[in-house]
């Protein structure tokens, strides 16, 4: 049942992992420009420069982690290329959900950095139509990354078994990330109440391609079957779901210790989360049109936003997200510990557990790291 | 060298790859809707409608057709149902293209009905965000397509040597397409009179995916070798020039004989074609001042519209793109007679290059055919 008291994270190679799944990326996105065009349009170099730096931001590459995890878990040995480019088609997969994300939500921010319509849009400053012509870039951009995440995953080299099994994944995890962001989206500014459709949300917007997809994507590689992949789904949507919760906290409250004073975009958006929906339900009857108001004020100022999160934090919904998040890692603890996995596989996916629930995966405001979709 | 006399179009099974290519598409569609979802959000049922509504237009289905004729000029016998899921995997292309371009063009009708970001809008009617509402779900819906044709291409059943054929077509086609379409949003409003730039546009744009591209996909699961692909891209791309070409000037000038009194989209987006291009460059200095402040206004009314009309016709431009058209035409149909095909296959391109040339392929206002992304 492996080391319960000392969890690694991360996965002993995980640097390698890394490394060889961006050299990929990059050997992939170097070819793509230099493709023979005769007459032909070329890539635009823009939306290549713009893609790259979504996909060199360093960070720390969960997606391929957690690919590989999938793999080991279903007794793959090694690290074969046809891995290595199945974990970087998922980090294609990632960027193409960022980039439409990003034009969806209009975030003017991506790591701290300008998303790509705005840098894409500052590009063509001057014309009275750069905006439109930013976002326009950013969708095709992002079709792009969506089109080229196929082409890694079948030009992978994977047996025809493998690209079968691989490819179901990939539909099952494409699907659920459409379905969970046109729900998002449509139950932003409803102020609804539902748990239920809270978490529904985070699953499929987030849990599936951030955490089970990847799992599954590894397992199919090495040939799991279906009790496996039942499994590791067991272990892989609770925690998916405290990882959205945590980014959810995270979004609206910033660095635990360092208090955030900016205007987050969730409540300007009115994004109904498990956290907006247990405040509006335990807010007294005043409290509650308050904060109606204020989530989804698209002018919403930093005092606005200050108000809000008081109202978050004084309802105890804060509090109870963070219970939440503490029961789904433990149903995740419990799913690593319980089922007939390798010792060393039970301590990779407790180490996941404990990583996932805990870190938020980027400072909102700086140069960093992994993120879910919507910060 | 086939019949010169009389080239048959449609061809002579057209009726048939029809009805297969759409069967296929709805039990695919139908499929997708039934997927075992236990707690997870279902493909939304908004989004599956309004792609029903893109898909079943009735139309001339011009790329499952195509994609027949390609398989048949590499000896492709009979019709396996492989070619039939790749036919449908160009249609489900073609819906994702017309989604997002539609987005991007902020057009309000495609087949002279409201547009999917309008119609989603509209379910939203009421809502503050209902006009972003609908165009983020649109934006998810092309990105369902895309990854819908990939996985109708993946899970057609082809050979792993036909499936490396496809996917090897199927990424160049995307690559083209959004990089003409990219181009083509960043010439808009420019004035620009750079005849290499309009054509190369049109060819990435449009030609690519709607004739190239299908032909290819064709010949690639027959077996082609890269001599026979080379030679329909003789072929296919001055016939999908010639194809622009003529949506160009339809989308202007509307049907022959009923002319036109509407604004097109074309001409208030200021979108630089052949054209206009010519146009410019032909007209008195005080036309085409005129002219250039005509092209991209946005408020452009009827009157305005049939003033640039006018300028297109009297500076010649309109009767240049005609010619332009007849000597695409008929390097299309040099390519297909003074190329080895079979004589059959010879007949079969000489019916789609009058065929393609000749005809707008949309009535521009009222239920329609086939349509290319921009018209």
């Amino acid at each position: 049942m492996g080391d319960r008291t000392h969890a690694p994270w991360p996965p002993r190679d995980a640097q390698s992992v890394r490394e060889e799944a961006e050299a990929h990326l990059r050997s992939f996105l170097a070819g793509q420009a230099q493709r023979p065009r005769g007459r032909d349009l070329a890539v635009p170099p823009a939306l290549l420069r713009v893609l790259t730096d979504y996909l060199f931001p360093g960070g720390k590459r969960l997606r391929p982690l957690l690919c590989v995890t999938g793999w080991r878990a279903a007794g793959g040995r090694g690290h074969p290329h046809a891995l290595t480019a199945s974990a970087a088609a998922l980090e294609m997969f990632h960027a193409f959900a960022l980039l439409h994300d990003d034009v969806m939500d209009d975030s003017s921010l991506r790591r701290g950095r300008p998303s790509a319509h705005r840098v894409l849009a500052a590009l063509h400053h001057g014309r009275p139509d750069a905006d439109r012509l930013g976002v326009s870039g950013a969708i095709l951009l992002g079709d792009l990354a969506l089109a080229w995440s196929d082409c890694l995953l079948r030009t992978a080299g994977l047996t025809p078994a493998q690209l079968d099994a691989a490819g179901a994944v990939v539909d099952a995890m494409r699907v659920a990330t459409v379905g969970g962001q046109y729900a998002d989206l449509v139950a932003a500014g409803t102020g609804t109440t539902d748990e239920d459709l809270a978490m529904a949300i985070a699953r499929n917007k987030t849990a599936k391609y951030t955490v089970e997809g990847p799992l599954h994507l590894g397992a199919a590689l090495a040939g799991a079957d279906t009790t496996l992949m039942q499994q590791l789904s067991v272990f892989a949507l609770p925690l998916g779901e405290a990882f959205q919760l945590r980014n959810d906290l995270h979004g609206v409250f910033g660095e635990p210790g360092r208090p955030d004073k900016s205007v987050p975009d969730d409540l300007r958006d009115g994004k109904c989360t498990l956290l907006t929906g247990l405040a509006l339900r335990r807010a007294a009857p005043d409290e509650r049109d308050r904060l109606l108001h204020l989530l989804g004020d698209h002018d919403l100022d930093e005092a606005g936003a200050a108000e809000a999160r008081r109202l978050l934090e004084s309802t105890g919904a804060r509090h109870l997200v963070e219970q939440r998040i503490t029961v789904l890692r433990e149903r995740a603890r419990s799913a690593a510990d319980h089922t007939a996995f390798h010792p060393a596989t039970t301590a990779e996916l407790r180490g996941w557990a404990d990583h996932l629930a805990a870190t938020p995966t980027h400072p909102r405001h700086c140069e960093a790291d992994d993120q879910e979709p919507t910060p």
